[in-house]
């Protein structure tokens, strides 16, 4: 996926999601660093109907793989700073 | 929910997730201060059978509502620092 491309297309996740990837909703998870394999993943399954949710199951209905492989390399490449619990 | 309690709960979900919510397999998702309420409806989807994956639909299956309270306030407690994409 091409992450400068993901980042175009990512306007289209940002009320809920952020351009940062810092969920805006209560419903939706932050993506910023995400696993981007995971992305994929969740993002086609949205598509394909195997996981369903209001708002994704239309959003991700017409996304093409390119779309779904920018995305997640857009959002995979963000980068977040972990701090691990003491 | 408690996050100490999840804490000691979240043995059960170190080996893919991590302690600490980093991921540790492609197909994992980071989970470290990941939006709390987002979380709860991930394991409530998971163990009723709305929402499937190998791993998970078996992990969640057993877990009673404090377990997936606690779970979900230990992991969105982790602290995460996102430095915003330029």
């Amino acid at each position: 996926g091409d992450a400068a491309a993901g980042r175009k297309k990512a306007v289209a996740c940002q009320a809920c999601h952020g351009l940062d990837g810092v969920s805006k909703l209560p419903d939706a998870p932050n993506l910023s660093g995400q696993v981007e394999p995971y992305l994929v993943k969740a993002l086609g399954e949205f598509r394909d109907g195997t996981r369903r949710n209001e708002v994704m199951s239309v959003a991700a209905k017409d996304l093409t793989d390119s779309d779904i492989a920018d995305l997640a390399a857009y959002y995979s490449s963000i980068q977040i700073d972990v701090v691990p619990p003491s």
